[in-house]
């Protein structure tokens, strides 16, 4: 057990972050969060105080202290969603892209052994030639969001083949999971699953023949996991289940385990949205050992479970 | 001839863009220039009066204004150079990639028809994995200079897909050519053949094993100017001449021409210096209708007597 050993999560107070952090600390690591608001919203769990809330922008000298130490990196940090990150492509350069290459350097120079990256499967491919997308696939964003996710992943190959800094990409696809955004429109499993436990109406871009792959949060971070300690050659890892449903298979889905169909109102179709996304995940298997563990019907029951409680108040 | 069309280039007061406009005034475009630092340095040239030259960085509001009414856009500008890009990423990254989307945003506003931009053929690439490079070959730079002339084609992309911007992407392997920064250490052949010209010493970088692909400013202006008019369905480019040389070869074709052997100093190489780098020119050739037209003794030959000239002070 690594006792003694630290890990640093940027971006450690958002969903997937909170999860990574708690399963962390079971796992013996000593962890600190970096991020913009320092500690999570929300009710205060129990497993908060055991781990530091350091709240500081990615680019910011205070990154240096908290990188202390430290033998691990988890940089999930984004300050811009896919569907907002092109209205304000400046602002999305500016905080992700400059302020991960700010935090890169320091790492460089800091002791620390790895970087393992959350990259975006979902917008770095682009409008994809081949279903499931393998991690050769041509990389042609259409959302500023995925160029921004690309480009830090060529500053990660830049500093691993000068030897300044060891790294890891991941390429998650769609990430969901108890606890998720909840009412916000991000991460479709959750805001249907929320709506549909509180009897709202669901809206959706596009006619709901969208598809993506859906990947629950559990599995992920047990890929982040698997990542510490991989010692092959590989460096960029897809991270996703492999297959894909539509926006209207899963409101069915949802509406079978809910009872009753959902109420939809259809807005017009965006321009960045692709129109099927599924990842190839052989790669991840053969190198890393990992496949995922939870299927999408297993997934949305715990899911709904959560977003029932939470209407109900009895988390 | 266009003789009321208008096209601004940005660093149209460089090396490239001195040529680029000095020919675009021949072939009867009103011509202006944006850049940091306004009109050229150096002896005052005649036909500088033709057109306008606009001081202004590349994402500053003035440039609205700039491209009021034209119709096509050149962007040459960039204010680092593959060889001190690494120093300073995030200068880098803030001045060049940030001022382009800047620009480009307020491109796809303006009426201008097409952008033409120039990447760089010697870095996108990073490491070849073969000789010569065709446009598919995987892009992973080992130089910040080349990623974010990378993620400035991304946004083209993006901008070109959302239907916002046309454009056309050049990338050019080495430049060449008479004018060319003489005393400074970038542009290998023009500062080996000044050096050359003047008796000095020339230090290079590694063991001079180092091969490039050098290509004649008057070929690149060409592919320019190709590039304003095509309407095929590609938007990248190399623009080379296929074949590489290293630069003890070079430095061998130099002696030959000024009838002494030179004097060189090898110091330790670079670790973001790739081996070798020859661009596959076939989709230019079939689709501009462009090819290279100055072998690179002739090339060398020309600017030679530049060089001469100048220490002579007989331009």
């Amino acid at each position: 057990m690594p006792s003694s050993r630290t890990c640093v999560v940027f971006g450690g107070n958002g969903f997937l972050g909170q999860h990574l952090c708690q399963r962390l600390l079971t796992d013996g690591y000593n962890v600190r969060s970096v991020s913009r608001t320092g500690r999570p919203k929300g009710e205060v769990q129990s497993w908060w105080s055991d781990m530091e809330w350091i709240k500081a922008d990615l680019g910011a000298e205070a990154s240096r202290s908290a990188m202390a130490g430290a033998e691990v990196i988890f940089h999930l940090a984004s300050s811009t969603h896919p569907c907002t990150s092109n209205s304000d492509a400046v602002f999305d350069l500016q905080s992700n892209l400059i302020g991960s290459v700010q935090m890169l350097k320091r790492a460089s120079v800091s002791g620390v052994q790895r970087v393992i990256f959350i990259s975006s499967g979902g917008t770095v491919y682009g409008v994809p030639r081949q279903i499931p997308i393998p991690e050769t696939h041509p990389t042609d964003p259409i959302c500023s969001y995925g160029i921004h996710k690309l480009a830090i992943e060529k500053y990660l190959y830049l500093f691993r083949t000068l030897g300044e800094l060891d790294s890891i990409v991941l390429r998650v696809s769609n990430l969901y999971g108890e606890h998720q955004n909840l009412d916000k429109p991000l991460g479709a499993v959750s805001h249907f699953a929320y709506r549909a436990a509180t009897g709202k109406t669901v809206e959706i871009w596009g006619d709901g023949t969208i598809r993506r792959d859906y990947i629950h949060v559990d599995d992920v971070v047990n890929a982040f996991r698997k990542a510490i300690t991989y010692r092959g050659p590989e460096r960029v890892f897809n991270i996703g289940t492999g297959r894909s449903v539509s926006l209207n298979q899963l409101l069915e889905l949802i509406g079978q385990r809910v009872d009753r169909r959902l109420q939809v109102t259809y807005a017009p179709a965006r321009g960045f949205d692709v129109l099927d996304n599924a990842l190839e995940i052989t790669r991840a298997a053969r190198e890393l050992g990992w496949t995922p563990s939870i299927r999408l019907e297993a997934g949305l029951d715990r899911v709904l479970r959560s977003s029932l409680c939470v209407q109900q108040e009895c988390a």
